[in-house]
């Protein structure tokens, strides 16, 4: 039985657990989520060592990092090194996204490697070994894309990005509305390529019962994916992106009627002032569905410094209540990540989820803020570091000039808290 | 006369002029904008070589990078490393916080070699030039930060940071509101230690007609400074900050009724769904007044990278009505920054500053992204990299890895755009 199927007959499974001492909430309060589909647990049956992590209402806004080879670099090594670097920064999961080399050893190498939940996009896999075996992304057989998704859910792939939505009446919208960069999704591009090529709906769609049946099985959280997110901001919500979200919703629906957990991928390019409509109207239109967001990235001009456009748009979608934050890395638009990338990105994601997480009232998240505020007043610097999102920086940075005060070097001996502390007490009972 | 008196006239002055064709404006635009005090130009009389810059409603949201030593670190060499690093990076001004060695030196080598409008708070070298004269800070003369005041007006310096609001009644709402970290602000401090070890109002509360007599003098613009601002996400939006708000607005009034350039400084530590609300309040209090907001940050615990918090809480401001954004560095709350921190503060603040103005309508905003999206579709790299908001890096990270095809290296030959072109035309004329 899935997370879902046994949540529903109010079975708090070993998972559900597991997650509840995580974010220190009761079990059945996950339960109840997972229940109602708000709450998804990405946990593959064949996924052994895996540390079980919750996404969705009431719980912590997760952070995913994307690693995996392209055609022009990366391979096992190279990316074992990023998974460390995810691993290290913290990121809640990893999707590998690999297009290049041998994309099934480096997938494996992935799963054996880490306890995080795991997510692949198997059209990736399928479109480019069917370039070998058919000759090319768009010969690809249906059949073969769905033996893929099956290879990768007996291996043990925790979630799974499908762009579904991406109908042949959504592809019609595109048309009679011109956008500045029509398709930016890899997924959508080789979907809306078969289905152009081949006339005919995407098999992702058109047999989407054999996709639960496969999911189902194994307990793989489906990850409804934006195959028509706007690249740009120019394009952010127009109507095939929307087109796209109302078949996703419809989606979600029979995912969870066939008892096959489910979320929803959102944009994309997004001016700050559509985000949070984004948001709602993904709650509504998908009943709740976990929201998984790529970004929002809020300008198009940030390249080198994406992770912080992501971060800005990130914090502004986690407060109005997206779920879990695709990290973006300063690499973004122009070459694969490095490490050092990897974990850039995931430290810029995960402070846009905390500072989400503090408005959406997750449980613990402003009492961490008060507790570095309060050792800040102490001047307690060892507890600062401490408490800091990324310890090793914030440790980095205090010792980068000497200081002669109990503060730091920026005021020196003007401290403003040790300043006023002479003068004032605002505690209660001396005032 | 001043800025604000020329315009009261409908003078169109030089410095208005420039503003005016700096943001492709009509002049008689920012004429009336300066004149109803929605636009401050910080223009001393004396200050030679400047180029004026605008700040206030319809015109591009600033940013500004605070230099300056401390007295752990910092002579006249290590700030002009940081103001050529401000001034590469392309912040709009600089202000001068220095409060180790010889201030007034550290301040005249930067008004000689800089064309941006300068900023300094007088109170930091009246009060720790008072240590050496009267023996501390609390015993400086309030006729000495006149003096100060004065000499900095007539070096040249553009616009001060006045603490004007930190007013006696102020204080009593603090102490009745404890605090997690009661003031953050330096000039906050230093004027309540003051206050409270001499019993007195604020002198720059009590003679805010002397500083009006003294600034119209050289048209400097006031930029009435919060010393209550939150240092922490529990103190956000208390009434200490809001009390300190009600009395700046007054001051405002009284300000442009004298003919002096006025804006207001704003916080500080705020949860991102308060920043909106601090916004809007301070344009109804203030009359329109031009906002000038330090961040704000919008977690207390991301020391090391605060300029991404601080791009967060900006970029939100920005959107909301802000017009003017101080810079905060990866070394806030730790150290005092270095040249690259410096660098990395402005463009993290300017990134921000620009997707305020993409949702504010700032003339050309959205068309520099549309511009950069197109060129994205093209895969035309070199105009790419041209507009990305920091050429430099963004040329760096387009040559991490090798690429075989006219994509990147993160798709490497399965770039989403390509692919999709060779199916897909939403040319009208082709569909």
């Amino acid at each position: 039985m899935t997370q879902l199927e046994q949540a529903r007959q109010s079975t708090i499974s070993r998972e559900m657990r597991i997650v509840a001492d995580r974010e220190s909430l009761d079990a059945e309060f996950v339960c109840a989520g997972v229940a109602d589909g708000t709450i998804v647990i990405p946990a593959n049956v064949n996924h052994r060592h895996l540390e079980p992590c919750g996404i969705g209402k009431g719980l912590r806004t997760k952070v995913n990092a994307n690693i995996g080879t392209s055609s022009d670099y990366g391979n096992i090594e190279t990316e074992m090194a990023k998974l460390r670097a995810a691993e290290s920064a913290l990121s809640d999961t990893v999707m590998d996204l690999s297009t290049g080399g041998d994309i099934g050893a480096v997938r494996r190498a992935i799963l054996a490697a880490t306890r995080l939940p795991l997510g692949t996009v198997p059209l990736y896999q399928a479109g480019i070994e069917s370039i070998g075996r058919y000759g090319s992304i768009v010969a690809m057989p249906a059949d073969y894309l769905f033996d893929v998704i099956e290879q990768q859910a007996q291996e043990g792939v925790d979630f799974m990005t499908v762009h579904c939505g991406v109908t042949l009446k959504a592809v019609e919208r595109l048309k009679k509305s011109p956008r500045v960069t029509d398709v930016v999704s890899r997924g959508g591009a080789f979907t809306i390529g078969w289905m152009l090529h081949n006339s005919k709906e995407n098999p992702l769609y058109e047999h989407f019962d054999r996709l639960l049946e496969i999911t189902r099985r194994y307990d793989v959280t489906l990850s409804l994916g934006d195959g028509l997110r706007p690249g740009s901001l120019a394009d952010a919500s127009d109507r095939p992106q929307i087109e796209e979200l109302l078949t996703i919703g419809e989606l979600v629906e029979r995912s969870r009627e066939a008892g096959v957990q489910v979320m929803v991928e959102g944009p994309g390019h997004v001016p700050l002032d559509q985000i949070t409509a984004n948001v709602k109207l993904q709650k509504v239109v998908c009943k709740g569905a976990p929201f998984y967001v790529l970004g929002p990235l809020v300008t198009d001009v940030g390249a080198g410094y994406d992770h912080i456009t992501c971060a800005i748009g990130g914090a502004i979608a986690a407060g109005a209540g997206a779920d879990y934050l695709c990290y973006v890395t300063p690499s973004e638009h122009l070459s694969l990540p490095d490490p050092d990338d990897v974990r850039e990105g995931v430290i810029a994601t995960r402070l846009a989820a905390h500072a989400g997480d503090i408005v959406k009232g997750v449980k613990g998240a402003l009492e961490w803020d008060r507790a570095m505020s309060q050792a800040r007043k102490d001047l307690d610097w060892q507890k600062q570091i401490e408490l800091a999102l990324d310890p090793a920086t914030a440790s980095k940075g205090r010792s980068q000039h000497d200081t002669k005060g109990s503060g730091c070097s920026m005021c020196g001996e003007y401290c403003a808290m040790e300043l006023v502390a002479d003068y004032l007490d605002t505690g209660r009972d001396r005032c």
